[in-house]
């Protein structure tokens, strides 16, 4: 026999879809159908799951009114969350042996990590929560998880820039950029159907030095009559203090690379540590 | 005042933690803590939870008993499900504006919709959930995050191989190999870091034709000492019949795209249509 639903498997029900879809308004009557249960029941465990959800800062809960409503949920990470995710990271990041030829940081296993990206995308939907984003810009190869994760918070489509030309996805619109830090000539193209007029675009990215692709990204958007409403990476070099864009928000700045001593200088950003970025 | 938690209270924030590290076990003592409940409390719950998990299909919770005990969410797709999502897709993809010049199909949106891709990384999750990955392998771009998807329905890092060389990542390992479609020479690459000797590689991609790049990734993981444990793609081409690898699953199969008449071919594969892969 088939016991009795009682409010916490209703509430569970209720969580996964939720978590399932974030950013994303459904209406209870998905629930009063497939829970066999009455409106005012669904809107009690509703109110049981806003209580629980705030409580172990889990993400927000919140019901809208009307035509259009329903229940919707935001993943939210607390300014104490982000900073421990920041502090974390600068400790992993900091090992001699991630240290490449050339200056360069390993990071490649970290952005591999799917609890620590999602994560990461969770931080910068935080960030950018008010900016509402209805497409997530990344350029190809290592940004990607981090921006399909981010895209998942949001849950909106993923867009992927390709350095240079690409062959199977048909019509495509290009950008020449200069490269900020190796004053070099690049280009990106994304396929002309990927972004629709008027898209509000958040490009994220796992590093930003000179800013050069960042302002490639505003080129590039401003082709297809979409606007750039957000930039986020995860690490933000120091130097050049003068970058190409302004008004990005990064996690950690990296402040050097000092090869001979094998010390890497990397410390949470202003953002990390309970300055989040102006919404508007 | 704080309201006295409630089963489904705890309900939820169990769940919570599980959905988001999946495949993984979490012993029961961090939810004593956390919730400020006995033992015996909160396996009252998990026993609730995997009922509810297991009456509305989202997944499979299990109890590990001893010292390296605890509970585990493996996230699953019943045959119904899985069927219900390839025909969906089959749907989707037969647009005409789907046909690219080359009888290529423009997939890139929909591999780009995170809450399809969550979908589908549980889908290939349950293909090969016996098969016990250690890490899921992706060739860029266009498959990243369908493999991060597994990856992340696995909890196991993803790992990126690249076409050409890559100049930031340290010393790395390239293979080469024929595409099978174009019977060109093509080259892969990965970072030495990026996979243990050992590992049981899960190699996840969105298109299959000849089987040339899978093929690269078996001699591509030879050179790691590391074992290819499944091939999963999304789309398999039906032509040519003879592939340079076997054994690959696949959710849909590509008969033909007919650019004169404006008509793809496309169906479910048998994997979907309730024949999964034999696990071993």
């Amino acid at each position: 026999m088939v016991r009795r639903l009682r409010r916490g498997d209703r509430m569970v029900t209720i969580a996964h879809r939720l978590f399932q879809e974030p950013h994303t308004v459904v209406p209870l009557g998905t629930f009063t159908g497939a829970l066999g249960a009455a409106k005012s029941t669904i809107s009690e465990d509703i109110a049981s799951l806003r209580q629980t959800c705030e409580r172990f800062q889990l993400g927000r809960i919140e019901t809208l009114a009307g035509a259009t409503g329903g229940v919707r949920y935001t993943p939210f990470r607390t300014a104490e969350q982000i900073r421990a995710i920041a502090e974390d990271l600068v400790r992993r990041l900091r090992d001699p042996a991630r240290i490449l030829p050339g200056g360069f940081l390993y990071t490649a296993d970290l952005l591999s990590l799917p609890s620590l990206v999602v994560s990461l995308g969770e931080v910068f939907a935080t960030f950018f929560a008010e900016r509402r984003p209805d497409v997530v810009l990344s350029m190809e190869v290592q940004g990607i998880p981090l921006a399909l994760m981010t895209a998942r918070a949001f849950n909106v489509p993923l867009v992927t820039a390709r350095r240079g030309g690409i062959r199977t996805e048909g019509p495509s619109v290009g950008v020449n950029y200069v490269s900020g830090s190796s004053r070099t000539m690049q280009s990106m193209t994304l396929p002309l159907r990927a972004v629709p007029p008027g898209a509000r675009a958040l490009f994220i990215d796992d590093f930003l030095r000179g800013g050069g692709t960042a302002r490639g990204v505003y080129d590039l958007m401003r082709e297809f009559q979409a606007e750039v409403v957000g930039i986020g990476v995860l690490l933000e070099a120091a130097e050049p203090k003068d970058k190409l864009v302004d008004r990005h928000v990064s996690l950690l700045v990296l402040e050097g690379i000092d090869e001979a001593r094998g010390a890497v200088h990397l410390a949470p950003s202003r953002f990390a540590l309970g300055n989040p970025p102006r919404q508007s």
